[in-house]
């Protein structure tokens, strides 16, 4: 190898550290997880929203930026659901390695699909979310239909109907939103990982 | 559909124009385009640290970061190539979402593939950049030793020997790098690209 490529890579990027100090945070993929209809996305993006107004950078990573895009050739086979979490997963890792809070909104219903996110992403910026809403409250409220059209039977292996849906064992936080309002629910997130990611510019 | 979910998603998430006037520039994809050794990687490491040093907030995206991630079930079939430039692209995208600057590092040898990313990123977004380097320099740096192992009959499809490389038409730029130091080669990249970039924060 020529003398001009034996510099290792965080001599020639600009490192993490640097990103992270410019954007006056510490960044980390929060993996938000739960049953369709848990209020994942709702919860994620009030999230997003308050923390660009305190001055944060962060990014929601969720079905509309992801399904519509990278993972557009993705169907619902296991070999594919797993292959839409690695590559999410992967897609979390380069946004942390700019600088940046990931906001991952994505059912992941298994602690092997979670796992497997979690050694990509690595364990120290991997925080587990567990928004816990009872399957008879999201069935309730049914936003896309999905619920009804799994009870028929027009969808096949949808999550809490026909195909588990494993809780976290030790999340970082969980979120019981029943009778919390979204605010409260974001609320209570921001609290939480605000100490984690603040990190003064210097 | 309920009516907490008829907001478009630029209500609800952080616009692209926020992000691009908390972060003080226009985001756009630099595709870098050029032979393997045309010095596309380290013009793109310049400009990266550059442009940081002087406020702005790009990522490079090169072999190095995707190939090892999110493009690491991938090969060298022609398939496996276009998903490659695919994958690439909608990662290039989303970080233009986010309000990046983009630089890409890749060969990128056909004009197909390249109208694959302009496609997939927009053309408003994607400016064109020809690493402009002879055949012929670059195969006596071989600084990875492919030339040679491709002469030899030991890498198919290279692109220069055995496989075609089809440079722009009509790129944004065309930096012919004989001759140039890397510095020059980066101070013209960077004075071309500043017009369009710069963003006087509100």
């Amino acid at each position: 190898m020529a003398p001009e490529n034996i510099h290792p890579i965080f001599d020639r990027l600009v490192s993490r550290s640097a990103r992270e100090d410019r954007l006056g945070q510490h960044a980390r993929v929060l993996w938000l997880t739960g049953l369709s209809g848990s209020g994942k996305s709702t919860i994620a993006e009030g999230l997003e929203q308050k923390l660009f107004a305190a001055g944060y950078f962060p990014q929601v990573l969720d079905g509309d930026n992801i399904r519509m895009g990278i993972n557009n050739n993705l169907g619902f086979s296991l070999a594919d659901r797993e292959e839409n979490i690695r590559r999410i997963a992967e897609v979390a890792k380069l946004y942390v390695n700019s600088g940046l809070l990931v906001i991952s909104s994505f059912i992941s219903p298994t602690r092997d699909i979670r796992s497997l996110a979690a050694d990509i992403i690595g364990a120290g910026d991997f925080l587990e979310i567990f928004v816990d809403t009872p399957l008879d409250v999201c069935e309730s409220r049914d936003v896309k239909g999905l619920y009804a059209k799994a009870r028929r039977g027009e969808l096949k292996g949808f999550t809490g109907i026909d195909s588990p849906y494993e809780p976290p064992t030790a999340p970082f936080l969980r979120i019981a939103t029943a009778g919390l309002s979204v605010e409260a629910a974001v609320d209570q997130l921001y609290a939480a990982i605000l100490p984690i990611i603040h990190r003064p510019t210097s």
